[in-house]
């Protein structure tokens, strides 16, 4: 899931055209991107363009994304705005175990059990149970540090290392759960150089995909969370060396400069094993 | 409370100017600034220096900062030092829950039940049940990065990146117990860059404001920690804009380049509440 | 523990020449510097070359890296690479409170009960339970950023921002448990100034040495984690501004432009008392 590209069930243009640079994963939003005094209209249509979209796509991966369970619209959204033509439900603000329940317990209420749940942690509260939250059941989660820093009362900035805490705890819980983490949000649009670094420190902090609020950043971010000829390349010249070495009973070798053993061996044969894998199974 | 202005009890003359720099509240201190051979005699100066500095100062936040509780000083600190012309009591140190109670018990056989309780966290031990101290019933608290770093036995830079788990960690238990956060001291008291750099980094964390060591910081630290015109003047368009889409369902639009929603929306009314809020309530 | 220099067991030119570098401390290691199927003769070899070393220098910590208590080799190289001549043993991949039980359930079974036991914290799972493993009886323990990043799928930075969080999560924990904390390997053994830039970065987080993986990093490592000549005459010249002015009652000064108070004071002792100390009781 490198690249999760979102639009709001308000705009049926920006839908339809979801597919078009070709993200791993769509959302069509009930929640941020529509507001308040939408949200029946947004619900009511999300179901239609979930199936329209799934015609034209049948393999393309597509989410919809409610309204927070601890909203009023959160019960409605969950039985009228999901359907069998979605892949899953994108359930944000999550801020506790009990609503994972909650969520659980709509889906069956929809007769949907078999819908995949992305939850979004994005809140001083969320980040507090972040480990408890991503321990199981959940098939990804994503980072949301608009909403975070918002809540805590800080700023964003170019840098990020205002969210560098809740972000690292955020990808390190999600490893530990088996949960795939998709990492925050670049609000930048019009800044390809700002997306593209930003997706840089999330993949080397952890993260599988970043969310895409615009077109332009779904291959920026497929390429820097795919494998690159390079990166492919190097771990084949790598493994082979180390196995020629290894042959001789030692583990550790020197490799154009670096100091090679088994952390590095395994990082290799992982990016061979993404760089050989369809893109659609690519985490 | 942007700036927190300290001045030692053993100077009168730094005490009486402490208003001068015009910080939201000042701290008259019987710990670091005292030296041991002096303590009692700075206890005995505080309650009249208080009474001095209110006489002329009715509005304005007059602390105490006391011995940490784990020291032979603290039980007499807090029954001679403190008096009802002050606004609250600074405990520096606090590692523990039982530390809290121990300030309560004492402030209740003062008989100043109403006294406001500042913490500081400024030890290894401290920062490990941050989150259980700053769970409620505590008014403000500030970071002590010098002598948090001095107890892992590091050392301090000009980036802080050695203190930033720390400061994090602490920034959101604060928020989510409810506690005004108040950021690091910067010692290069000679070098005002530093400290608006530092302080831009604390408002950006999340911190309502900084703790002052010398009268020169505390303007840098009300206006990095209040609302500037030019941010004032781009929430109100923020607002405009957003309205107006807000109007035809849409809830997340491009504004002056970047993607807008549900948070920036949040943070700008935040900031208009700010902006227009007298000095003394700005947190 | 300012240089912990690593050779493999296979390598027994590399394992004699350990000592030139002056480290502080060596290991032989039977981990990753041997490959899977040479772990037998590893371990044979283990116990003659760890007396070797110690023939010709009695007074050198010397340790033995053993496999992880999850694999299989782990009891057989408790049983057969240890001995008296050893120091201690260093047992990577710690994941579990468990696996402190299993290493002195088999130090007790090998009759070596005086041996000192160093931990690696270095997977997802590790620094999961950083503090309760580094809660006590361990004589100190490394941070492994390589096998922690590839367990979480992230990439190594020359900026190390990807394992800034666990990082400084590992030194409180260590520092909470009186455990002697040790940073990452840099593996680019031919960057003397990578080398140097990240032992500053660890010194400046509380770090008492570093892991070395070639002769040429341990100079640099005794170095950074040392005094010099200047910080300790920087520190005496504080001592005595300060002890000054203490007895007229001051205890926070400006000395040399910056705010001095007890933390600076504390720091500056322990400057002093490690310049003072033996080169062996460094920490």
């Amino acid at each position: 899931m490198r690249s999760l590209l979102f639009a709001g069930a308000m705009r049926p243009d920006h839908v339809a055209r979801l597919p078009r640079s070709a993200p791993d994963a769509v959302v069509i939003d009930l929640e941020d991107a529509v507001s308040a005094q939408h949200k029946g209209a947004a619900r009511s249509a999300a179901a239609e363009l979930t199936a329209d979209l799934r015609a034209s796509n049948p393999e393309l991966d597509i989410y919809v994304r409610v309204n927070a369970v601890a909203t009023s619209w959160f019960a409605a959204d969950m039985a009228v705005a999901l359907s069998p033509s979605a892949t899953g439900v994108v359930v944000p603000k999550v801020e506790d175990v009990a609503d994972l329940d909650a969520v659980q317990g709509a889906l069956a209420r929809a007769e949907l059990p078999g819908l995949r749940v992305i939850v979004g942690i994005e809140s001083a509260r969320g980040i507090a149970c972040v480990e408890r939250v991503l321990a199981g059941g959940i098939h990804a989660a994503y980072f949301g540090a608009e909403d975070l820093i918002s809540d805590i009362g800080g700023r964003r900035t170019p840098e990020g290392t205002e969210v560098l805490y809740a972000r690292s705890r955020f990808v390190l819980a999600a490893r530990l759960g088996g949960v795939i983490p998709v990492d925050q949000v670049v609000v930048d649009v019009r800044d390809a150089d700002a997306f593209r670094t930003d997706a840089l420190r999330g993949r080397a902090l952890g993260f599988s995909g970043k969310l895409c609020v615009h077109p332009s950043q779904v291959g920026v971010a497929n390429e820097v969370f795919g494998v690159t000829e390079e990166e492919r390349d190097r771990a084949a010249r790598l493994l082979e060396a180390w196995t020629a070495a290894a042959a001789t009973g030692v583990g550790a070798i020197e490799f154009e400069g670096r100091m090679v053993d088994e952390p590095a061996v395994r990082a290799a044969r992982e990016t061979l094993r993404r760089a050989a894998a369809p893109t659609h199974e690519q985490q």
